[in-house]
């Protein structure tokens, strides 16, 4: 029940710190006997890497992961699958002005209070650095489970929010641009807003949209392993998530039942689809959709007033290269997140009935 | 590692459906030497149960716990605490006419595709009975943290929405009306709206707010079960769930970080508290909020067209007692799963320094 | 990860203390659609109830299974099984004689120091009755990996001992006498070697084999989780038990790899089995059989030297209706850990293959 | 539920092959705030090295474990532990005459059936140079539970068995010869024979006893996790083992309760100690003993039948460098995850009285 792994049958467990030799993670469960495409799973990870574009941070990561153990002439063996990122941008900075200090609305106070200890370059453990991890399992989820399509997309930054429903869009045009986000019009506001933003030192929030399409019926488990509440668990893990709804979501909470119940087809299937995909816990093979609220990036470029760990108050200012939105870089570590959670419950469901 | 298992210290196991002999239910990890407020217990109980009021369902269930083991001499022994609550109300009523027949926005499609067996009666497992087992294991888990204090209570039904913070709030007036609503005001609005609802035998949807307060700094376990993760599969588990949110939630995706970062007081409370609580898993020791979207309840007292498993339409019509409105009820449970959340977090923080 | 759940995925979480109102327990993992068959449940149950023999303990107690949920029509149905059997025995009977006095060698210590509270009414929760718990648990389990035959058997008692292997052994006969030991030979020997000890107040050891035959290839999984260390770990489990060995056990020791090594034939099967049917913890078709070393009962119808809790010495006598030897009424108790184990491994592999 | 970990609060995952580029695992669950003494870490992994002495394998592994995470300035941080031992000897060597070859007594077979996939080059996953991670993890836990003392040794090889009561050997001995016997007279003769049956290109048996003293009462947890079922379930994951007893393990089946039973001292200390330091699963501040059976290796330098994986019978035979007897080098294994066991149910203990 380590606190640093994330599923029940297909598991990650990951260490590493943003300031340490490498980061790195063993997946576990995976059956044997796929074949791995590892440029696919690279690919994803340099969705994820810093410095791929002008809105995003311009670090430089090159971010290649290494395999370990557990593929064998191309193929998964069913045996836990290590791998590793080394770390090569963790020049030997000087952190000193850092150690006592706490950063506003970054974890350097709770770490501090809960473990007695804080690894003060960077952000530690509690770096987003550690969700490139996750999206190199992820990226394996989504090779053995891949009949399953999921695609996020950024739907908002801070005012700015695609208008149109998801079967309205073009998830081809997701990868179109800086953004990743498939309403092209839209994006262009969102960048240049993101733009000015980080002109100004600030940041910014967002929302992002996953759609899981192709689902079979019946993943999911109840009554505590619920398919959307582990899909909210697995958002709400990722760095600056404050908020998680799928299908009506809370607009849901306004309306009538008469309003919201989906009608059945013949076949099944349903007229509409505010339930977002799942009934009971469990998926009914319609479109999976759900929104996670990223919050805006704490560490600024700008002055700010804290105080340190003796309680005085002093000044710091964030230094260089931080992402002004995390939404664009966060698309991939969505979808990675979602693809765990199917690929488990993918798995959990070939032993629920005889 | 159960699906009918909820926390990694203190958990509770459940079984039942609303149809059977009982529901109930075993917590573990509950320490020893507790001395138990039965009463207290059964007092949440009544607070979910059906029948207390003309705004739920009218349904008349006693909905007494009895307990049967882990406890001796009034304490907690260590061992696992057994309960069951039997169920007197599910008369030898004919279901003959639900056997195959799917009604919109159940469980019932894809209860009956994932196993190839459906308990026709009710709701089967997947009725929202089972939330009487999570309110007996929360109320004992209050015990067991008892410090900490946890308020829910009603924030909307349907359009109708609280408008202050809920610092201008007195909690005191949570079970002055039978929505548990503190805003008195307000409630009666939300009310009359559920009574007219009610009338047209429909349904409406509604959020209820949950404040934890006095909470510790340091309770919650980084990278994959974080506080408010944990807090939010909590309640995506309860019944016709939509959604969740902590902190400045949706609305903080379309802030500047300038203005949603919480500035530090020197004492390590800080001045505003957007973070809801909890920084990169941890609670800060400030207040904890979140808000849990509920969806209307699926069954109409209207004539609805659906289908049967052969995939007939067919015409159906929900009987008497149902809940035009389970945001009342579940008040007691968003707080019950809350608890439990506070309390295994808090035996986990036990173990996290020498 | 409760400590009263035994499984991973076909689970047991129990509770109950010797004397409480009821005993009982959860199954959770149990796929849908089995037709169980509840009185080979009882059957099995009534296989390990006191009172059944004269060489078993002559307390009286029913020991009647209920099922309070997850089976519908006489079929599983895939939610959890929640099952209760009422401690019928417990008549209000004074026990404060033992309220602060220790027992040699039962855990009335251990317990006392460890939660600073005990049930000091018989056994409490270490009572064997407990295992009534498991019986059921395995029961179920039976029937759901149907075709893999376990059988056990008493194989020694004190120092009389089956000298057969026991493929020489008609396991037909086990069910034939009292003590469950297919040597109906020795077993007389044994049974007389029981009446003895019984009759100077004092208790004896013995040891039951268990054969599992028909297992399917590929069971068991690497590297922490290895088919016959989980075993182990479920016969360690079993009240009173002190050693567990599997294929030469203890006796390969002392052997040469050149005499150790099982060849192979040419259809995968082997010539011997010293392996014990299991390779790298993992079954390889060959039976599977190991050996379980049970104490003899610490309770005695003798005056015995102990302390209380202050310290004090004084005397005590264990009254009337104990076993003298628990070895004939484990034998059900070793089948119905094995069988968890074997359905938990049979499901396991379900998803370690694409 | 990783099969790949192993522990509850203090848990290690693993990955790695034999003859892939590394071997590492993750420890999580160590608290925060150990000085962490790396040399003495190393200092485990060369007692279990190959190539250490004449009486193990030549070959030469310098197996230097590399920390990525989890420890700054000297101290764990509370957060996840990653470590790495890079395989150095896995020379590019032609394993084509392995491809198809099952091993008498190997997991080749049973492995290849159930992933149907094979890494043929060494062991693969299978191998016992995986333990090398299980020494470093071991090594960790045990300065978390520096008081405690765990010493394990070579207690017979073959048919040759030290004769005295562990309290009449000086542990001090241990490490004073290459078997890790304290009683030098013996372990010559034990010597004397390994390397007899080396010459013949032979393997043989042995045992390990491991005497953990000055244990705090209390550690382990019922029901399904007691502290011996525990230790059993850790030893039988080692490769080779066959079997576990503690405290008077199989001899005590032949003994009366009269004879068996540990009275007590007025300190609650007991006179004797057939139990092992264990009541009901939990310690009772009494030495815990156990003994762990351990076969003859299967690899043998001699010519061997077998077969193939297409079941034609083919000649195979070891080459060079294999341990003619493991227990040496289990030695320290058997340590390691005795400390990882009471290192688990040390952080598990905080938990269990308010």
């Amino acid at each position: 029940m380590s606190n640093n792994t994330f599923g029940k049958l297909f598991t990650v467990t990951t260490f590493g710190e943003s300031h340490g030799t490498a980061i790195g993670g063993i997946i576990d469960g995976c059956p044997a006997g796929i074949e791995l495409d590892l440029e696919a799973i690279q690919k994803d990870l340099d969705r994820r890497k810093p410095g791929q574009s002008k809105i995003v941070t311009q670090r430089k990561e090159p971010d290649t992961v290494q395999f370990l153990s557990g593929i064998f002439e191309g193929k998964t063996t069913g045996t836990s699958i290590g791998f590793m990122i080394q770390n090569t941008n963790q020049k030997s900075k000087d952190y000193s002005h850092n150690v006592n200090v706490y950063r506003p609305s970054h974890a350097d106070y709770t770490y501090d209070k809960k473990y007695g200890v804080r690894d003060y370059r960077g952000g530690g453990r509690t770096s987003a650095r550690e969700t490139a991890n996750w999206v190199v399992a992820g990226a394996v989820a989504k090779q053995l489970i891949s009949d399953i399509k999921i695609n996020a997309f950024t739907s908002s930054v801070g005012e700015i929010s695609i208008n149109k429903p998801y079967q309205d869009l073009d998830f081809n045009l997701i990868e179109s641009n800086d953004l990743r986000c498939p309403d092209t019009e839209m994006a262009e506001k969102m960048i240049d807003h993101i733009k000015e933003v980080k002109k100004a030192g600030d940041t910014v929030g967002g929302t992002i949209t996953c759609v899981i399409q192709n689902v079979p019926i019946g993943l999911g488990e109840p009554i505590f392993n619920k398919l959307h509440a582990q899909l909210g668990k697995a958002m709400l893990s990722i760095n600056a998530v404050k908020g998680f709804e799928y299908g009506s979501g809370f607009c849901g909470t306004k309306m009538k039942g008469s309003e919201h119940n989906d009608k059945f087809n013949q076949d099944g299937t349903t007229k509409t689809n505010l339930s977002g995909g799942i009934q009971g816990g469990v998926s009914n093979g319609m479109d999976i959709y759900f929104r996670v609220a990223f919050k805006p990036v704490a560490t600024l470029i700008q002055k700010q007033e804290t105080i340190d760990s003796e309680g005085n108050v002093v000044e710091m200012q964030g230094r260089g290269r931080h992402d002004p939105c995390v939404v664009p870089r966060a698309v991939p570590i969505v979808e990675a997140m979602a693809a765990m959670v199917m690929a488990d419950f993918y798995l959990l469901d070939k032993t629920t009935k005889i």
